[in-house]
């Protein structure tokens, strides 16, 4: 098998298992299929769950997509990729629970080849990563879903979890609100830089990256989606997912990639939330869980967090 | 007066003007003053409202802000600005009504200066302009909107109303949608190119422009607010202003300018609608008003459109 016929293959299965760990949540909702064509070449299959129990928008999509020139979006990034071909996979997940309490999760992976046919070229990398959006300051969650993934980094020998984590904090940041979008977890724009990685060693900790994904997050969503709420815990959810909104369609660098390859609209736009919602100048009242989120949003050192006395809301 | 202090007086009577005429609408709530400083230079005042009987949420705002260096967003569309110091100054409004029937409502006039003290520099221009959203497909209320601001264009030797509705429906336009964001209305980088132009001539059209708001727009809110309407209507209107935040975070150049030049975030951002509803891949039932509006926004000549032929829902 080719590379790229390798890494599909991994994607698809991750989708797969994803969809099925995922899916039985909820026995009335399942996950429909989505299947799309690029007329510039490829296409994907997009997995979507919308109005269910626990999760009320949710999208598990894997994408193959090629085409006779790089995206500027791309090209931008990759000096000397300008007018090449290339090819890109990927699988993207975005889930927007029902409850307030459960975070918003999301996670990609992704391969790129630029330069020609498959074997001949050796200009290829993977991207990828998980983070997690609380809407509520509970540490423990964001322990367990960075210990979770450290634990799969320490897995490999490029799974630098201290660089990972940093590119993370960086990346998912709100520049316009100086807001962290969420707790983080771990990313990267190329897990080995072009040139110098080995296909199967990088290959290795994305698929172990896939399948770890479940471990981080669905215990965490377990443990939250069943929390007893109100309009207000509602209402701070819908602002927070405002947030959300404005950082995939400002800064998010997939969104931007998928608008302008012309990929699947729908599926590019799945990660925006079902619901948003926009107050002027709100502020939560001081002492609030909600006036919390923002010094805990802070970058810190979840693995060795002190948890007891970081709960804000008592559990 | 310098020419800077002329456009500021008229922005803030404007502004004082149509506060007057839109908040008679309400009895219970009030447009707020929210006053802000720029650290790099200048300010404005949000005048906003929200969750009124007749508009859900609406903002009225006005800044003057200066710097030393042209910020990106500028000097990408001036070559030769770059690093020149600027004076920018605008009044900005976004109406979100409550009523799914009621139009989105939009409108800009700011002015630019480029290069240095006020009257030694010549480098100045105005932009701005006017245009509407609905929901659904009344194309008397497009036709009322298009009359009134050409009946504003014919009153001036710069008003173009031709060319300015052509640059307001290639700018509204959602491109990975391929959907325009509503029926337009006018707008123009540039009244008179930078170089060309009479201060007073395009001074003149600005400030009828400001006056002439609302005539074109405040007769079909007031057609529009007391329309009967359920959860259908409701739902529909959530997605449709989801695309408006699309076209917000992901297009519109006032956005941009305001995250380069960090303005007051939350005034920057109170063009984006209360609440916002993302579904995946929705299409209307075949037949439906709801289904009618994508061939509705296709631009065409509302100024004399037939109105009888285009009236999807009775009334």
């Amino acid at each position: 098998m080719s590379r790229r016929e390798r890494v599909i293959d991994a994607l698809q299965a991750g989708q797969a298992r994803l969809i099925t760990a995922f899916g039985a949540l909820d026995d009335a909702v399942t996950f429909g299929t989505h299947s799309w064509e690029r007329p510039g070449g490829g296409g994907g299959t997009a997995r979507v769950l919308e109005g269910g129990s626990v999760l009320e928008r949710a999208g598990i999509n894997f994408s193959a997509v090629y085409g006779d020139a790089v995206p500027p979006s791309l090209a931008a990034a990759h000096p000397g990729s300008e007018g090449k071909p290339y090819f890109a996979t990927g699988l993207s997940m975005v889930f927007h629970p029902r409850n307030p309490y459960a975070p918003a999760f999301h996670a990609n992976y992704r391969y790129f080849e630029v330069g020609g046919e498959d074997e001949q070229s050796d200009v290829w990398w993977f991207g990828g990563g998980a983070d997690m959006t609380p809407n509520y300051p509970f540490a423990e969650d964001a322990t367990h879903f960075h210990r979770t993934l450290k634990a799969q980094c320490d897995r490999h020998p490029v799974g630098d979890y201290r660089a990972l984590k940093e590119t993370c904090d960086r990346y998912f940041y709100i520049k316009h609100r100086s807001e962290m979008r969420g707790v983080g977890g771990i990313f990267f724009d190329e897990l080995s830089p072009v040139g110098a990685g080995d296909f199967g060693t990088d290959f290795a900790f994305v698929w172990d990256g896939v399948k770890t994904l479940e471990d981080a997050y669905l215990p965490v969503l377990k443990k939250r989606k069943d929390t007893p709420y109100g309009e207000r815990e509602r209402r701070w959810q819908l602002m927070r997912r405002g947030r959300y909104a404005e950082f995939n369609l400002v800064y998010d660098r997939g969104t931007t990639f998928g608008l302008q390859t012309g990929g699947h609209i729908e599926a590019i736009l799945m990660s925006l939330p079902p619901y948003a919602h926009w107050a002027f100048d709100y502020q939560p009242e001081a002492g609030s869980p909600e006036a919390e989120m923002l010094t805990f949003l802070q970058p810190r050192d979840w693995v060795s967090a002190e948890l007891e006395s970081r709960r804000a809301v008592s559990e």
